[in-house]
């Protein structure tokens, strides 16, 4: 890229439409953000002028897409540990740092980590073995220690034969019970260097095959004491962890009324997508404003309820002509589409609805996104 | 730029803090901006990929510019009216068309066509000499009829002695009569090309030294007929005229009860940023779905008040280091910075505080502003 460097504030890593979402508020703080993208059209490099094309796992890719940039974030925690301690070396400060960031990437580091903390987990070991998965007990939940996402990684396990798969792979696993759960929460917070913390009100998240498909915030009928809980959670993982920017803590809530950390985000989050028509400050900004040491925006709700719902590939082709459907169906649904091409399954964007009748903000928003999935009303 | 060109679906000409704002609903609603830029480092620069470096008064730029977009829209209105044809002639359409477009250019055009059709108006006359002027009668307004912008190319003359200046340059004048109003309103609709129009409340538009410092939505205690007169003639004038996009017509609230219009602008206004932070669907966002002939979103506020207050470059330099105090202070005020050096008195930013007590909100919106301004609160 030959286009004259100006000195940039924050470099993300990443060019999926995590990145792309924090455009819309570094524009506005006038936050000057650098990228390294896996291509020159992929998600953020569409909308971010500063990009380079290179691997997050070379350390001179890395170098030359920061450069002078004094704050290194990210759109994804595949970045390896001694890279961002490289970073961190030359005088970038990587938020999350890579003590943080290590729990988000290893699941037993995790684990670990968090039942010496006291934060309820589910009962987990780390297996070698599928006799070890056996002496666990079936039915249970074997998973990839580094690497799995949208349930890739994930395998949920009756019997000794479905454990082939899981342990074909050379990858380090371990083994969790099966929650019995009513459904899955989110809390979010946002920390800051300084150690301020701000959190978000607690979230419904309801998956489809593995895949976060609709968030409703705050959770519909959730027991104050439970969210207080769930928050007090993240608020601890944030703090004990040292993380910096946003973190998402996904909760399983028990059919017997408790929760129990599933796993951790320590980035802008799927499930906090509403905040950015629904609250009074967004996951994206917070998580700039974090990164960059400058005081928490507040996370007030907007108003009383906000649904998002994923655009996930399905019949729609034609994006362009789908998204006039839906906004001209409903033209109070704000639409957000990642520039990425359709294929079955992948997160296009997203659609939020907020208003004050939780079943009538669903309906608008389920109705809009049906249009850009299948092209048509749901 | 030897950056690789995607295809584009809007083309911006001008590289301003209006293009700059353009950049967060593209990019929500998947919509791929180009960019005639002055340089490289201009507020849109910054954050548009796609930006070529050129002189939006030389075909060759405005094409290279351009290129493959079959939209074209505007971050001001100086682009010549036999270029904006030729880019017709090629086959782009320019959004709004240089037949709209001119009545934004030239005064003496627009005060023609407006009393063609019957818009309330002051009293008005092309003067040529000054005898005319003291003809039409001491005091009053004279304005050149192209190029003046906020204050400037506007005289207020009372006597024969003042015409000195205006009769200086070699431009077309008009004269209007000194208008006795209590304030000034303005009214924005947003217009497609297949017709559709949508209109944001009537505001209040509060200026010091003939540049817009405040602005209230919706204007406060306005009567409605007044109101509803207000946004009739915005819709008169975008339909008459053939405005595609944002039309913002500003208009005198007379002592008498009557509005009268002012000045023309066809595109985003800076009375409109308000609808970033307190409109369902910002102008910014409905401009560019009226130029991409998409259906319009909603006009609605998302409170019942916002203030606008914008950032003159006043007492601070360190720009950053205010936005820190700023936002620590108001933790629910909006920041918007254009990514502007500060010189005094030039625009670099707004704030937008919205709620539901117009005292409250006007106090919060002004001392975050105040605060980017000078330093300190008040």
């Amino acid at each position: 890229m030959t286009t004259p460097r100006i000195s940039h504030d924050v470099a993300v890593i990443g060019g999926g439409q995590l990145a792309r979402m924090m455009q819309p508020p570094a524009i506005a703080l006038g936050i000057r953000l650098a990228l390294l993208a896996e291509d020159d059209d992929v998600s953020a490099a569409q909308v971010i002028r500063d990009y380079e094309v290179g691997d997050h796992t070379v350390a001179a890719d890395l170098r030359r897409a920061v450069g002078d940039a004094p704050v290194v974030t990210f759109d994804h925690e595949h970045v390896p540990t001694d890279l961002l301690r490289g970073l961190d070396a030359d005088g970038h400060a990587c938020r999350p740092g890579p003590d943080a960031l290590i729990h988000a990437q290893d699941k037993l580091v995790m684990r670990r980590r968090l039942s010496e903390l006291g934060v309820p987990c589910p009962r987990w070991a780390q297996v070698k073995t599928p006799a070890e998965v056996a002496e666990f007990g079936f039915p249970a939940i074997v998973k990839t220690a580094r690497g799995g996402y949208d349930g890739k990684g994930v395998w949920k396990v009756d019997s000794l034969t479905d454990l082939t798969e899981p342990f074909e792979a050379d990858a380090d696993l371990l083994v969790e019970e099966l929650v019995d759960f009513s459904r899955e929460l989110s809390a979010q917070v946002a920390r800051s260097p300084s150690g301020e913390i701000v959190e978000y009100p607690v979230v419904e998240s309801r998956q489809k095959d593995g895949v976060c498909a609709e968030v409703v915030a705050p959770a519909p009928n959730l027991d104050p004491t439970l969210g207080e809980k769930a928050q007090a959670i993240a608020r601890t993982i944030a703090a004990e962890l040292g993380v910096v920017g946003m973190l998402a803590v996904e909760l399983f809530e028990t059919k017997d009324g408790r929760v129990l950390v599933n796993e951790l985000a320590m980035r802008p989050h799927n499930t906090g997508h509403w905040s950015i028509d629904g609250a009074i400050t967004s996951q994206f900004e917070n998580h700039l404003r974090a990164v960059c040491d400058l005081p928490l925006g507040s996370t007030e709700p907007r108003q009383e309820w906000s649904v998002m719902v994923n655009i996930l590939g399905g019949q729609v082709t034609d994006l362009e002509a789908a998204r006039a459907l839906a906004l001209a169906a409903e033209p109070d649904v704000k639409i957000h589409l990642y520039g990425k091409a359709v294929k079955p399954g992948r997160k296009v964007g997203h659609v939020t609805a907020v208003g004050s009748e939780l079943e009538e903000v669903q309906r608008r928003a389920r109705r809009s996104a049906a249009l850009l999935t299948n092209g048509e009303p749901a």
